[in-house]
């Protein structure tokens, strides 16, 4: 693990702020990161990404290993090199996109055969591949292969941990780089006693970090919450934790309050091809006609290059006429609305003023705007 | 014509460097023009195409007019402030887009009904409502209603010529703003006696520049070349020449060569779009699986964005993928080539090195590398 350490530097209740080093550089946690699927996050080039100030980038095991594959990434350098982002990438380790994503499979001890959603070819996940994969790809942080059931069958959930505990030891013992941390994965459902054995079992193995599966799947708000407030307690306070997949406006407050770190999730640029724009009170949709002769930016007191310039009768009409440059500026929106939302909350902890910022929020967000806004 | 003018600053030949002062700046010519057809350069931001070089940008009167509405972008502010584009903007008069792309038209003396190609409404284009929506639009460079006749169709030709010069002499009349100058058409197919007497007339008018139509529809080099000596002679030498649609690499030398001083052409964006990179050795499909794990970038010479960042192999994958960024690197790969090209053409006249540029590149493209890549 050269080149890698985390630190917290300060604390206001259980949220932290902290800084995670890695050999593409060091994270100041809380940290969104914007998902790169296939290698790009969709509709931005590497320099708007860092224009809008992102620092970690996740990208898909699943569709990498299936297009190009992981030999074809490696040979052109590895993801830095071949999708040209100079910062830290994670990469999850498969597991979920084969639940969720491939339409065959089957589970066993060993690992999971399932049929590639591209070309229905037959494939087969274990953690060795898991590990072997991702070591190809060379992202900074990857993760270990886990089972991802339903969070309400309580029954599936208990086979499943077996197997993810099993696949976590595994995945340690296969890794072979150096200049990557394997991060183990907690799973459980939404059952506490099932959530504090796999926090249990996991931390025994002394992973430099967690992440946080099975929250973003069908459960309900105070079900993820209650998951987060059990592990903010029970998770070493030294290792980062990842809150998988997780990314409203509302999941990024309430995930930092109970000692979150790291966070991505699609839905930012997802809205933003569906021509969703997140705002503080609410969701603009720019399709409505209503737009048409709007002068005013989607939030007059953005600071992104959106916001900067263009109308909402413009970005309506980009809308309208199918033009890929909606995407484009909504994307940058988006990811600018919640890089601001972190880099905020970084420093209302460190200035101990997280506890006043939270309640303020939860009281608009009571009022309704932000359910409105962000469900 | 407040803020307007044109002075030739260098020759070498026919070819001229000059300068073309507007409201919103002054272009350096030879120019190339990317085409916002509806309001955007697709794939691109207004700062990407800063970034690019680009000085002239020509957005589509027919597709504005229809959606969002010419009415809509003069509320918004006129075409700077909708789309952005902080320098010059020339639009086109409506004409031909209603010949090529809506399905039922008649023209009569007075002007062409036809129908909307979005929605199947009845619309009117006459000479004067194509100059008050180019007045709502706001370009600086608006242009005469012309017809767009079949290039070899002597009897059309006529006809329609006579049409267009009533139209131009209309246009005139109609205009209301200072702060835009109205360029001719001239018009009259591979007809040397049409071409002579559209020119002849045209020039009589004594518009402020002449733009050259009718000639990217499905004529021969040769002929295009022929017409485009005959005008280099007879148009006035202190009045911009518009090559109205063609920008392969051999348009824009070739026109060049013929005196011909602004070009515009949806090729260098439409083929990034479909997979295909310009280069000095012909096109590049980089849908290819040749192209799989090859760590080069599109060309090894190039300075633009995505050369200096990003392989074939990485573009290949965007491509299959069918991800977005592909047309975003593609086009400003393409765009960069035309733009570097035209800055090398401006340098070469004022050096009196055209000649020798013009002679070089005609020996290479006599060995077919180019008729393969520009075709």
């Amino acid at each position: 693990m050269d080149g890698f350490d985390f630190r917290v530097v300060a604390r206001d209740g259980r949220a932290r702020a902290g800084l995670l080093r890695t050999p593409h550089g060091t994270l100041e946690t809380p940290v969104f990161a914007p998902v790169g699927t296939q290698g790009t996050v969709k509709a931005l080039t590497p320099a708007q990404l860092e224009e809008l100030g992102a620092s970690l980038v996740l990208a898909n095991t699943y569709h990498l290993m299936l297009r190009p594959g992981d030999e074809v990434v490696a040979e052109l350098g590895g993801l830095h090199a071949f999708m040209q982002w100079p910062g830290p990438i994670l990469t999850d380790s498969g597991g979920f996109q084969v639940f969720s994503l491939s339409a065959i499979r089957e589970v066993d001890e060993d690992g999971i055969n399932f049929r590639s959603h591209i070309d229905g070819s037959s494939r087969r996940l274990t953690p060795e591949t898991a590990v072997s994969v991702q070591e190809n790809l060379g992202g900074d942080i990857i993760m270990a292969l886990d089972e991802c059931p339903p969070p309400h069958d309580r029954q599936y959930n208990q086979a499943a941990l077996a197997r993810t505990h099993a696949w976590a030891e595994r995945c340690l013992r296969a890794r072979r780089r150096g200049d990557q941390v394997l991060f183990g994965i907690i799973q459980g459902g939404v059952f506490p006693d099932l959530r504090e054995q796999s926090a249990r079992f996991l931390t025994s193995l002394e992973f430099p970090g967690y992440g946080i599966g099975g929250l973003s799947v069908g459960e309900s708000k105070p079900e993820t919450y209650a998951v987060l407030d059990l592990l903010g307690a029970l998770l070493p306070e030294d290792k980062p934790r990842y809150l998988m997949g997780l990314g409203t406006v509302q999941d990024l407050i309430e995930g930092v309050a109970r000692g979150m770190d790291v966070f991505d999730c699609v839905l930012p640029t997802r809205l933003a091809r569906h021509h969703s724009a997140l705002t503080h009170e609410g969701r603009l949709n720019l399709l409505r006609s209503a737009y048409r002769r709007d002068a005013r930016p989607i939030e007059s007191e953005c600071h992104c290059y959106t916001c900067q310039h263009f109308s909402r009768g413009y970005l309506r009409h980009l809308v309208q006429a199918r033009e890929m440059l909606a995407a484009t500026l909504l994307s940058i929106h988006n990811l600018h609305l919640l890089m601001e939302l972190t880099r905020e909350m970084r420093e209302a902890i460190r200035g101990g003023r997280f506890g006043q910022m939270i309640s303020e929020w939860r009281r608009v967000e009571s009022r309704g705007a932000e359910s409105r806004a962000m469900a």
